[in-house]
């Protein structure tokens, strides 16, 4: 049975819960089901010490320490890495999970570990959309003269198999435009605000309550998030690189419940839509902004942190893929299926 | 460049839009994108003559003799096969594209078409339902002995990934259940019903009237098409065989529109419902019946000749596939792609 050595960059809520979704929760399945074993060879976090073991680490041990804030360098066989790149060049692992903190502007440092993984030879996978957006035709290229893949199916709609549909079930088929809801804390906040009666405040508030939108919502609020997502699927979908700053952009500071009322008396609903199409000279157009869609619409039933994204191909009807309420484990179980898409034959 | 040579067992409306979309419409993008060439070696029809010849049937002159309803044996190279069988047996071909009219109570003489191509080691796809509640696990195993594929993404939901979905985009992950509007005829007189007050009996005709209902519509509305696809969906989401007499059936036959209109004024919608759930012991349990579904359902919406299937999985939220308006072409892309699927490297 193989045995495949992975490295976790990144030990946050997305690692630890891929930690226990590989070694613990689906272990015996990898088993049965792929005849495949996993081992942990390294563990990288951010302010809590690094530790690597080609033997294998006691990912048991890691969880604990990690959930009690104790320093993880302990369980490091070797000295310690001294940072994320030096992390990436010692572990002797075969794929990398890279989940550092996303770098919109640049998608540094989250570029240079995958990029060094896949010249190490590793499969290079994350839930980092930034390496997606300012880097996916060179790393798709390197993975390519290397053997291995680059994957990044949680970078959009947690783990939902949006890039995976494109990919691997629409052989042949083009996309000639996409519509959807791809930010989960917006659409959360206009559900408040409609079914709660909420002002956006009120909503923003209740969004940060429960754990969904940040301190600072702004990326969220100003239809930045979305963007990304655009930028992403975009790049990928259509094979054309686009920039965040390339998106219309429009957020939902200036809706009011007033706003949302009259729609709703009207049987519609405001929705922060992100779409794209391709124009007939190739270039493609791609915009993030509110807009009033009706019960006809796959995307007026998406409601709080659901999502869809509704393909226009040359070869089908309307598809849409949907994800209700996705679980808080969602992002790691796309991790996952990238590590499955990467090291299962054909 | 590759060349692949097919073969079309069934050249009615989908057989021929294949044809088309293989030879005519992506002929170029296959060339481009993939690095492939197609050239059918092979056309049989049901009831206007065979042809074979193993350097490349002319498919337009073919397109044009079925048109105008000639026999196709005067394209045949050779002397043309007496049936199905004998033309599996003789074409020189890498794929079989298996389209005979669909037989459910015994999935033949299809299964035997599909048999015999494997043994030959071809590719064996087809749009049949019948192959896949009958000998799905049968077929499957002999395509991995013979390193071949056995694929149908057209047997549900036309051409929408639905298939390729589970298998090529959700590894690692468990169906748990499903539910779904799978049959489009039901649908469309369900919402014909509604929105334009019609009776059942006007409903049924009015899809007859456009091409969708059958002369004979019982097969719809006693919901035994929908059981077959649930069947069908079952025995590969779930890995147990099960036959459409053991999937509960309710039909919406005694559906009035005085229950369509009292569901509609609450705000509801009567949907022919087809589901299914792993139990507890690993047995299934599997209904189609008219259920009345609320808008927060994403089924709610899918009205006219759309689809959806919901999978509930251990790993993420409800995941829903939604088809809209299919385009006559669906099905015939389906085959494509599971030719693709078939051919191409990883």
């Amino acid at each position: 049975m193989p045995v495949y050595r992975v490295a976790l960059l990144g030990f946050g809520n997305v690692g630890r819960a891929l930690a226990q979704l590989l070694l613990l929760r689906k272990q015996d399945e990898l088993r049965a089901r792929y005849d495949l074993e996993v081992v942990v060879t390294g563990i990288a976090t951010g302010r809590h010490g690094m530790a690597l073991n080609p033997a294998g680490l006691d990912v048991r041990a890691a969880l604990e320490m990690a959930a009690a804030g104790q320093d993880l360098s302990a369980l490091s066989a070797e000295p310690p890495p001294t940072d994320g790149l030096d992390f990436v060049r010692r572990v002797a692992a075969d794929v990398l999970f890279e989940n550092t903190p996303v770098n919109y502007e640049t998608g540094e440092p989250a570029i240079s570990h995958l990029r060094l993984a896949l010249e190490r030879g590793m499969h290079a996978i994350t839930a980092n959309k930034g390496p997606v957006v300012h880097a996916f035709h060179e790393l798709r290229r390197l993975a390519a003269c290397q053997g291995r893949k680059f994957l990044f199916e949680s970078a959009v709609m947690d783990g939902a198999p949006v890039f995976r549909l494109y990919e691997a079930a629409l052989p042949g088929a083009q996309v000639r435009a996409f519509r959807g809801i791809l930010n989960s804390t917006t659409n959360l906040i206009l559900t408040r605000m409609e079914t709660h009666g909420e002002t956006l405040e009120q909503a923003v508030a209740y969004a940060q309550r429960i754990g969904i939108a940040e301190t600072d919502p702004s990326g969220d609020i100003n239809g930045w998030d979305a963007a990304i997502k655009v930028a992403a699927l975009v790049t990928v979908f259509m094979g054309v690189p686009l920039k965040p700053q390339q998106v219309q952009r429009r957020g939902i500071r200036h809706l009011s419940r007033a706003d949302v009322q009259a729609a709703a008396a009207q049987g519609q609903r405001w929705k922060l839509v992100c779409s794209a199409r391709r124009r007939d000279d190739g270039t493609v157009e791609a915009r993030v902004e509110p807009q009033r869609v009706g019960p006809e619409s796959p995307l007026y039933g998406v409601m709080g942190t659901s999502s869809i994204v509704q393909l226009d191909t040359d070869v089908l009807g309307q598809l849409s893929l949907r994800e209700d309420d996705p679980t808080p484990d969602a992002t790691a179980y796309g991790l996952l299926a990238d590590f499955l898409t990467a090291v299962r034959p054909g």
